[in-house]
């Protein structure tokens, strides 16, 4: 991808201060109102933008959803909710292949570890957890002191409501919001089509357009053994979108570093980018052979591998974006206007000094990331030594109060942890062993045979027999022994041998990387403010936000018009045109069903809306708060959305409602759910 | 791919000292006859070793080959023969789908730039090398003074015989020989299977047995415009090998490094092969995604993914082995062994100083590395950008005496080069644009967008977009313009800017990184010899070696039991078996054929000779040095070839004779070249 360096300056110039055209993932209790009012005659009313709060779902698995029925259905991505699918299936039921529909309430599969959230209510928690860091000796002092604050917030706030509540960092450490929401663990799965037609195109599509995905899965929240009959929930507008029109998404984007100083986007260009491309490039290769050598160990690291792929695509085209010299360029002339603005302010001094306190996290960062990453983040290689880890560090942070514990063993969070850990998804020795060796191998290449740690950790052996031996040792695989584990698990032990370690490299990197950033931030956000005023979101937090866009098609940089919409019928001439890859196969289901379907309904589309990752699953809405659509991915320009959002080329693509209906009708046999989620339908 | 620690040691224990087991790549004028005899009553008559010798076949493509035939008919592997399929295809003719058969002699078709060499004479200039770098004030003066020596006396070897002249470099500098070779150019296609036969089971299947691949091809060699009339050509063995059969083979391994120190191989685990997979890594994906995109993609790149994909599951097979510490460990405990061994001698005291300037060059070669990789071997990234540094350096070199230019445009050389350089091959401007983009963004990767050689190779713009700009300009692809070159041609010019910063790279390489091990590994070959005599074979140089061993299956590590054969019945089998992966769909033609075919023939073997990359396509024969079938491939416990051979699991990979003629004559319609290849047959 590459794209002249006009298009980056233009779109720059005034970025991320201001939004312009119709970049911005907005907070639900902040939305730029005047703006829509004046620029498309929408009002938002007080209770429209509840009913589409509390309609959203997040999923845990790292997506977004919506209710869509009276009977709590929730439509998401297939891509989403695979990894419920992949845990359902066996060799023998492989529900990504064969997709799945329950013909009633009882067939319904119930999932061994998801949960939802649906955001209930917002409180400014900022004056608290700033205050607490008042007085602190240093910024590593202040950071502890925010986080023990934090931890405090969220443990009153769950004991006084009883909703999972959660302290949400805003503006990079600007400000601090307290979320409060309604969790369901009881939740089955309900439809999902074949993989073949979900990512039809593969990876050759994937962040392309125009695109032919039935991107879609429906799960049902049950409350008390029965289905959820939920305040809010979604309806449907059968007649979908037209072109140009206002459409909305709600969703929780996962992150976005559009408030990154110029300094910060260069790092992220020559340093952070590049690592994780090459640990992605790595995992490719080897989880390609792993599948390789049979069906049965393809189905197994099929998530795994999607999940690579798309994390690969994602990555090189945001790297291919910031290779372009004129990305950075761009950044340091607004950063230039931005002091001009400034000049004479006391925010002019915040902002300078923000700037160099940046630097000076990545100088630590690049110091601290060989241990910290190694240590605390690649180690929970697989399942078994994740749930080694947690079981160990538990054991530890129970002896605590809850404020005093790392916050993802304190007591608000101590029900989703149980979740997880507590999983009875299945656990597959030879992809954990390929999982581990891959870690250990890993680290024998970066740090070498004879370092200290690679040697403790490998104990004389070599990766895939340490891995083997180490797998084919614990009792972990069973969720009893999870439930009072034996401490001498090797397993826990292989843990144990690195805990201090690990604990030491992860509160280096909080007290010299995440700290200084917060603070650093916080002044940049507060210079930002004083120039353009607060008319400014704040990058993606995998929390609620609000886009608005339009309907709309794009030039490309070769003069290419890209329509806006495709149709059903042009799923099968892409078939046609790509035969013999098979990546663009259709089911059975959909060959066999061609003659009965309506050629011309629209498939999918492409809007202006600003998304990003997380967002897979959002619900896309129109003025009036029906469905037209639901998201499932960006194209190619999109990718650079994580420092920069170009309204003239970056588009969200959906899966068009009418597509979706016909599908389900005519292909699936799935009109009952049809009639549930669209009463209304003409 | 794990062993146990013991398998190492007990292989290592004597080695790379003396050859035990059937280890060894032996020079032709000094193979171990006295072994031979004693342990196989085998004796090599002057006449059968000169009869191998001048049958066997150096192609340019880096593999080998036999003559097989009165009529000058040429034998190999489809994979060393693919670049030429590759050359010869069109997007309408796609040899390597398809396969190619030459009814008749005039439907031949003529290879664009292949150059097949047949070894005709051994002379040793040890002497007069190293006595050119008496007096020299340094290492890298003698280096210097060395590599001058050795273009005068290819130089003038050439002028006096009209041989192709090569000066090899033995024991990594121990020992200098001049080989003479015959040299063919006039090389024409005869016959080649499908890929999806010669390499069924793609990449899941490589390296690994049982196999069942018909990796083989033909060509002719035409002399004054006849089919050539050999003096020597090989005959066939009708009736094959046996189980505990000896058999020999006559090929061309590339490159190994098994006299390396404990140092230097520690030093290939944590530094060399890391580095080298990540380019893989990298570059399969990579390339994956460009043939994503499209048929004609697809075929264009295929040459370049297949070498990758082969390269990477080497290069991982021999760091698996590496990274079992037992393997460094063997080698110290090997050292210390000879230390013992030399103790008083003063080749003691030579071994330790060529160990001590080993250390030194290694510590050269991290620091150089960066700027030798990026100026000197990857800035030739994709044809273009190779004929334009050739054109490049060519225009200056030629202004120099022969003697004194780079090696590669030295007289000796001359025809060779200009057979690549003026080869009509065709050249594919989207691949050229992809290899490039690559090149200049993995620069980016590793240097940053700052970095001064960055700026000035992007001149401002992105990767791609320079890339694009540069294929787009140049007028390289032409062969006319090659010939007659405009030195500002913008991939010219590209590569002038940064000139006199690679042939400064290129010169701090050789002066301290390669002359300092040429003469650190002289003193190390030197002590080896007082210590066992001179019954140790020099590491591989891409030069003509035999090996003998023996046929034989092994036991696996897991106990399994290897067998030595597979079979034409197999083959179907294993499809079945593997059903629905495209790897391992067999050729229309095999189907076809089935019913034809007897089951029970013997399609591919193993047996223990010590072979490594480079030998792909050596004949195998019998003790009467008749072919019996052709090498393919190793194992993959043979990946740790590269530093130590474990006869107990290292095996070779052939082809079986009976198996390719079964094929060819009832598969491909292919009798009269079975004729003309086997008249002896009963």
């Amino acid at each position: 991808m590459h794209r002249p360096a006009l298009a980056f300056v233009a779109a720059l110039a005034v970025l991320p201060a201001v939004a312009r055209a119709e970049e911005g993932m907005w907070l639900p209790n902040a939305i730029p109102a005047a703006e829509l009012k004046a620029k498309h005659g929408f009002e938002a009313t007080p209770a429209l933008l509840e009913h589409l709060q509390k309609s959203a779902v997040r999923f845990s698995t790292g997506g977004s959803g919506s209710i869509v029925s009276r009977n709590g259905l929730v439509m998401t991505n297939h891509h989403v909710g695979s990894d419920m699918l992949a845990k359902l299936s066996t060799p023998e039921r492989d529900l990504l292949k064969t997709g799945f529909l329950a013909k009633s309430p009882a067939d319904e599969l119930p999932c061994p570890d998801l949960e939802l959230n649906v955001l209930w209510s917002i409180e400014d928690v900022t004056d608290r957890v700033t205050g607490a860091a008042k007085g602190a000796a240093d910024t590593a002092a202040a950071g502890a002191a925010k986080r023990k604050e934090i931890a405090r917030i969220e443990d009153e706030s769950e004991k006084s409501t009883g909703l999972t509540s959660e302290v949400v960092t805003l503006y990079q450490g600007g400000k601090y919001h307290l979320y409060r929401y309604r969790t369901f663990r009881d939740v089955k799965l309900v439809f999902a089509p074949e993989t073949a037609i979900a990512f039809f195109g593969g990876d050759t599509d994937n962040f392309e357009f125009p695109r032919y995905d039935l991107d879609c899965c429906f799960f049902r929240i049950y409350e008390d053994g029965k289905p959820l009959q939920p305040e809010h929930f979604l309806s449907w507008d059968a007649d979908g979108a037209k072109e140009g029109e206002l459409v909305f998404t709600w969703g929780h984007p996962g992150s976005t570093n559009r408030l990154y100083t110029a300094d910060h986007v260069a790092f992220m260009r020559d340093v952070e980018e590049p690592m994780g491309l090459k640990r992605l490039w790595r995992n490719e290769v080897k989880l390609t052979t792993f599948m390789g050598r049979g069906a049965e160990n393809a189905r197994i690291a099929r998530e795994d591998f999607f999940g690579t792929q798309n994390g690969r695509k994602a990555s090189q085209g945001l790297l291919d974006a910031l290779q372009d010299p004129a990305m950075v360029a761009a950044k340091r002339a607004d950063e230039d206007a931005l002091l001009k603005r400034l000049a004479g302010k006391p925010e002019a001094k915040d902002f300078e000094d923000g700037r160099a306190m940046v630097r000076a996290s990545l100088d630590a960062w690049k110091r601290l990331a060989p241990d910290y990453f190694a240590l605390e983040r690649r180690m929970r290689a697989g399942t078994l030594a994740g749930v080694a880890r947690t079981l160990l560090r538990m054991k530890a942070e129970d002896a605590k109060p809850s404020a005093e514990r790392l916050p993802e063993f304190g007591d608000a969070n101590r029900e989703s942890l149980e979740a997880m850990l507590y999983s009875p998804a299945p656990v597959y020795p030879q992809l954990e062993i390929e999982r581990m060796t891959s870690m250990l191998s890993g680290l024998a290449e970066e740090r070498g045979l004879d370092d200290a740690l690679v040697r403790k950790l490998l104990d004389g052996k070599s990766p895939r027999a340490r891995a083997t031996e180490l797998v084919r040792g614990t009792k972990l695989a069973d969720v009893a022994a999870r439930r009072n584990p034996d401490m001498n698990d090797p397993m826990i032990r292989f843990m144990a041998s690195v805990d201090d370690q690990a604990r030491a490299a992860r509160k280096a990197w909080e007290d010299q990387v995440d700290a200084p950033q917060k603070i650093a931030y916080g002044k940049i956000a507060a210079a930002r403010f004083a120039a353009f005023g607060d008319s400014v979101y704040p990058d993606a937090t995998f929390t609620l936000r609000m886009s608005y866009g339009t309907v709309k098609g794009w030039t490309a940089e070769d003069g290419t018009k890209v329509p806006a919409f495709t149709t059903i019928g042009g799923t099968f001439e892409r078939a046609a045109e790509r035969a013999g890859d098979p990546a663009f196969e259709l089911p059975k289901s959909w060959l066999d069903a061609k003659a009965r379907l309506d050629g011309t309904v629209p498939f999918n589309f492409v809007s202006t809306n600003d998304i990003i990752g997380g967002n897979s699953g959002s619900p896309i809405v129109d003025a009036d708060g029906e469905v037209v659509g639901l998201i499932f991915d960006g194209n190619l320009d999109s990718l650079a959305g994580d420092v920069v959002f170009d309204g003239t080329r970056n588009r969200a693509t959906s899966v068009d409602a009418r597509g979706m209906l016909e599908a389900m009708r005519k292909i699936y046999g799935a009109a009952a759910l049809v009639d549930e989620m669209a009463p209304a339908r003409k």
